[in-house]
This record gives C-alpha cells, sequence and structure tokens, in this order.
C-alpha cells in the first residue's frame, strides 16, 4: 500500500511508527511516497494544523497524547514549520527498498524524537552516511533537477488519488487519512469495511444551500 | 463541562450522541453551548471540511465508518452545507435544560438521521413543539435581537476558549476537539492526563523556520 508523507507532519510520523506492522499483519507491502504537505494544502486551499495558532496550540497536546498512548518517543522539534524539501529529496535518491525505510526512519527520528534540525545539510548528510550513501554525491543530488522533480509528480500523484494531507494510505484504490483513520483501515483489510457504494452516492449527490463568505 | 456544537457538523452529532454517558460516568453535567462552526472557521481563516472537494469526498466515508463503529444512525442531509443559524438560535431560546436536551438531541436527528432540512421554518417549529414550546411564539423570538445576539456570543465565547472547530468540550479549562478527542477527555476526567505544562512550554517554544506561500 501507498502510504504518502512529510516529515514536516507529527501525525505521518506517529503512523510511520504503525503501518509496518499493520502491513505485515495483512500480508501487504509498505510503499513509502514522499509528497510536500505544503503542496496538496495548496491544492485544496487549507491551512496546516500548524497554521492556525488555536489549532496550533491543540496539536502540541494531542501529539504528545497519541505518543504516549502509543508508547513512542516525541520532542518538541527543532523548528516548525520547516522546510521539508531537502529531507524529501534525499528520500527520494536512488537506493534499496531497505535503505529507504531505514533513512525514513531515522528523518523522523531526527525532526520528532531528538529534534535536530533536518533542513541543515549536515544533518540529513549525515542520516545518508548511517544509510550507506554518500553524503557529498547524495546532498549534490538532491539539488538536481531529476530529484526534485521526483518530489513534485509524488506530490501530484498524492491529489489524483484523492490526498488532501499526511498521512495519506492508498490501498486498492481506497484512502485513508491520518493517524486515526489507521483504525479504519485495519479494518478494511480485514475485509469489513462499512461503507457500501450506494452511501457514498448518497453524499456525493448532497448539494449545498449555503456557500460561507470568505 | 461545555459542549460547544453546530448542526452542520457531523462530527458534533457523533460526540452528541456519546457525551452524555461519558459526563455522567466521571460524575459531570454536560452545557451545551450552540456556536456558529462559519464563525470559529472566519475567525482561524481555515476551511471547513466539506469545503473542499476531497476532504467532503473523505469526510463522507469516515462518518459513516464512525457511525458504524458506534451503532448509531447517519443518512445523508437534506443539504450540506446550510445554514444552520435557525436551529442553532432555536435552540438557544429560554427553556429548561431537559428540554434544550431533548431540542438538540430532535434537532441532530432531523439533520443527520431522519435528512430534515433544518433550515426550515416549519421542520424547526414542529421540533420546537415536540419538546413543548410553542412554535409561533418560538420562531418569532429566533428573529429577534436578543436570541441572535446569544450566539454571537457563544461563539466569541468558544473562541476566547480556544476553539477552533466543533464538536469542542472544554472542562476544568482543557480543551477536547472532535470526536476523536473523546478518548483523551475521557483520560482526562480519570486524572490521567499525559501532558505536562513542561511539554507544552517545550512546544510553544518553537519557532518557525519557514512560512508557507499562499
Amino acid at each position: 500500500m501507498n502510504f504518502y508523507f512529510d516529515y514536516i507532519s507529527p501525525y505521518a510520523y506517529i503512523a510511520w511508527t504503525q503501518i509496518h506492522a499493520l502491513a505485515e499483519k495483512y500480508g501487504r507491502d509498505v510503499t513509502p511516497i514522499p509528497v510536500l504537505f505544503g503542496g496538496l494544502l495548496s491544492d485544496s486551499g487549507r491551512l496546516g494544523p500548524a497554521e492556525t495558532p488555536l489549532m496550533r496550540r491543540w496539536v502540541g497536546k494531542n501529539i504528545l497524547r497519541k505518543c504516549r498512548d502509543l508508547n513512542i518517543p516525541l520532542a518538541a522539534p527543532a523548528t516548525h514549520p520547516f522546510n521539508p524539501l531537502l529531507a524529501l529529496r534525499a528520500t527520494a535518491l536512488d537506493m534499496s527498498n531497505e535503505q529507504r525505510r531505514r533513512l525514513i526512519d531515522l528523518l523522523f527520528e531526527a525532526t520528532w524524537v531528538t529534534s535536530q534540525d533536518v533542513t541543515d545539510p549536515a544533518v540529513v548528510g549525515a542520516l545518508l552516511a548511517k544509510v550507506g550513501l554518500d553524503p557529498d554525491s547524495g546532498l549534490a543530488q538532491t539539488q538536481q533537477p531529476a530529484i526534485k522533480e521526483r518530489i513534485k509528480q509524488n506530490t501530484a500523484h498524492a491529489i489524483e488519488a484523492g490526498a488532501f494531507g499526511v498521512p495519506t494510505v492508498v490501498v486498492d484504490g481506497e484512502l485513508f487519512w491520518g493517524h486515526d483513520d489507521l483504525h479504519y483501515l485495519e479494518k478494511f483489510l480485514r475485509g469489513e469495511e462499512a461503507v457500501s457504494q450506494a452511501d457514498l452516492d448518497a453524499w456525493e449527490k448532497v448539494q449545498p444551500s449555503i456557500v460561507r463568505r470568505r
């Protein structure tokens, strides 16, 4: 199943710590796809959860509550929001699936556990080295059009698949959004999807009777 | 505890079906406070979940999945988004706590279970009659400044309390948002709050290193 993510999202971090066990339980593979969350937001016109003061405050509590429930570590990031493009592009370099999974582990950990600044090439280079890639060559490639284009294309594909945020999981054409949706993803994987096409058709036919002034 | 809600939100409907049992379990009262969700969105600059096509599609599935998990009814609404002011103002009329709770039950049910149009005075008037209020006098009062002002003030108070969406529960100064947060509300009521002031201070100190172009 496709796992669309951006390091900027603490919910993507949380979901990443859970998705592999879930996939293995149901004999599925996880294909991690780094995308620019800001690109998804710009497409839909939405604001990110950290872009408004009241919601940002709530997010700070909510991610701590979730991580403590799940018994996974979380620390305040070095900076947030930050530009995730370097970390995303490093993730899109050519490497084996095993290296990529490990690199994603390390970049999420750097961001959300050890409060490192993943906009810093020195930080990202050190993590590339940890997974066995040449940091100088890797960092140089992140500045090349071919790698930049991969993140753009990933983001465009995510939008085509219906994504409006991260984390998003798409499996068998079905979309799940956010850590909270993993519960429904598991039901889907068990063959217990509660929603029928008739349900969805009824919802799709609902017409607005007001448009909010903005 | 204060329960801020708007009939326009299916998540407010879902939470309303759960909040009373939760409150009773921990010896708390529920004070329902009708607010204009659009006012909260305008304050924060956010878009509602039904205001962007991709998220609206996901919401249609998510609310069905939630309702089937909880074994509560849900049907496609008559129209959505709709202008909730008449229903909100009717809820703010003078009446007993018991009448108000019953009226809220009926208005949520009309909107999200029996697909009635609660922007229609005839629909709202019939529900006022069901709880023992005079429909003509009640409907007339919803057009008076005093009642209109109550919804404005409720919405302003919700924002002051930190609300950016509905449903929002505020108890002992702590804010919980959305149906998904009822899990953490219950932990809080049990005295098992996971988040300390030091945690929050660390998060509040995080500075942005980028501002997304909009």
